[in-house]
């Protein structure tokens, strides 16, 4: 039987970083593969691995491959070249979604507590009568309940948050308020203490957080994007922090990343910038989900994580 | 038949605080007692609302006293009082516990995450690469699994935490390693990377986290302490710190509250100080725990949260 060829389209850096524990993973499944760096020879690939950072790639030269596996969660960067025909799939990595859980309730902890106040203003006054309400009264909301929101939707509720999550599609689970709709979303921003933006990046998502939404929101709100960056207009954003509508913002995804240097972001007081390091994809236990769709594809197995082509994820 | 008498033994702030929280439990639970506050004629008291702030009392003037309540969890300041013969009971109330739960958590992940970094440090420069471990593969250990304990280190374990728990006695805890004796706490203190404090202060706990535990700890560990203040000796942690052998330490309670302003707490740029509010007594549901106690009295039951005066807690 002919071994399937692995083609691996991102950078070298990454080439680096994933050699090894593709092979380990491969290796742990017994799949006997060829894997190749770079986009030569495409017509004897069998699978893409592909990086969004990778250069432009004209996928319809692929013309064997079985499927285009993306590293990340995200794929807005791909799922509309028109060049791309093949089955895409996103990661889901376990780790991603632990890693996400990890970022998101430590936040809305750090925001429900007040910690930067006592991180930052250490200044010998004790004020002891300045205690935080319970989680029980705090409301927080979650947009997106996609595997990652689900998840972080579901740590919060266990910790006793008033959890309300916003969908395309109503969620049932448990201890959670699912609404859905321009109705439920002006319901939700209204009430909702601290937002949760998990969103995925479509057409009907950019720029979903601007000035409508911002207006509409409970004052003094605070925004915690681990999400996509496109989900916010960040001048709308801005003015919101500025006339105190938006209490703070931590954010963890951007338009343009890195954020550059001199984007208000990382001067503005009320805004906290994190790397995009919610959910990092750990090579490890990513490479365990591509190994596992390869052999999916050669036992003729439906792959898993494949994205809604029409809906954008 | 009599109503019970109960004198609230407090400062005045607190008797207008806890006042109306407690007549309502009482209603709830429709026990009709006469509620007082102070000392005067003590002979006809029944129950005595306590909190340590008060000044000295002679509990031996309450001769037909069944019990004494006190307003929250430690009774270091009582439990050794030779005129205190009457049972004590210890606050344990569910919101005290969920509080500690949150804070220990928030902080946990505050440090676990490296968000201090972000928070104080929003300098333009984009790390990308620092992302932090995963909970799987960060260790912590809880000193003491009483009632605070143990939920702080089963909400840590559910978030993935490997938790390791120290206690005079060991305890069977889901997914906790539990070791005790002076063995015990020498294995965990070299591993963890992050150390929680929820000790009782006895006798035998009085500034146990001094300079020879500290020199056994896992280089850069993370101390938090929303314990007892006497469970650390200030000066060897101050020590600890300077010498990089402590990373940071967190507290929130201290041998003399409110921390004096020019305790070197306040101005070490690796101390996190917090104002006594990690497990602050809400009234509304406190009161609903002393009511309890009342009836359980007035029926002849058993006392909730009856203090081992041999044990010291």
């Amino acid at each position: 039987m002919r071994r399937p060829v692995l083609a691996f389209l991102a950078d070298q850096q990454r080439w680096e970083a994933w050699r090894a524990p593709v092979l380990a993973a491969l290796a742990e499944r017994g799949i006997k593969a060829e894997l190749r760096f770079g986009a030569e020879t495409p017509e004897e690939v069998d699978y893409i691995l592909y990086a969004p950072t990778a250069a432009r790639v004209d996928f319809s030269t692929f013309t064997r491959a079985r499927a285009v596996l993306n590293l990340w969660a995200g794929v807005e960067g791909i799922v509309t070249d028109p060049s791309l025909t093949q089955p895409l799939c996103r990661m889901v990595d376990t780790s991603l979604v632990t890693g996400m859980v990890e970022y998101v309730t430590g936040h809305v902890l750090r925001h429900h507590l007040g910690m930067d106040r006592h991180v930052l203003g250490q200044d010998g006054i004790w004020r002891g009568r300045e205690v935080p309400p319970l989680a029980a009264d705090r409301s927080v909301g979650v947009l997106g309940l996609g595997e990652l929101g689900a998840a972080c939707a579901g740590a919060l509720a266990s910790l006793g948050f008033r959890v309300t999550g916003w969908s395309r599609r109503c969620r049932s689970l448990a201890g959670i308020t699912c609404l859905d709709g321009t109705a439920g979303l002006d319901a939700l921003v209204s009430q909702a203490e601290i937002l949760v933006l998990l969103l995925p990046l479509t057409p009907a998502t950019e720029g979903l957080i601007g000035a409508g939404v911002l207006a509409r929101a409970r004052p003094g709100v605070v925004l915690i994007n681990p999400g996509r960056g496109g989900l916010i207009e960040d001048s709308a954003l801005i003015a919101a922090l500025d006339e105190g509508r938006v209490g703070h913002a931590t954010l963890d995804a951007f338009r343009e990343e890195p954020l550059p240097p001199e984007h208000p972001f990382w001067h503005h007081s009320k805004v906290t910038v994190t790397p995009h390091i919610a959910a990092a994809t750990r090579p490890e236990t990513a490479a365990r989900v591509l190994a596992e769709n390869i052999r999916r594809g050669e036992a003729g197995e439906p792959f898993l994580h494949l994205v809604d082509r029409a809906a954008g994820y």
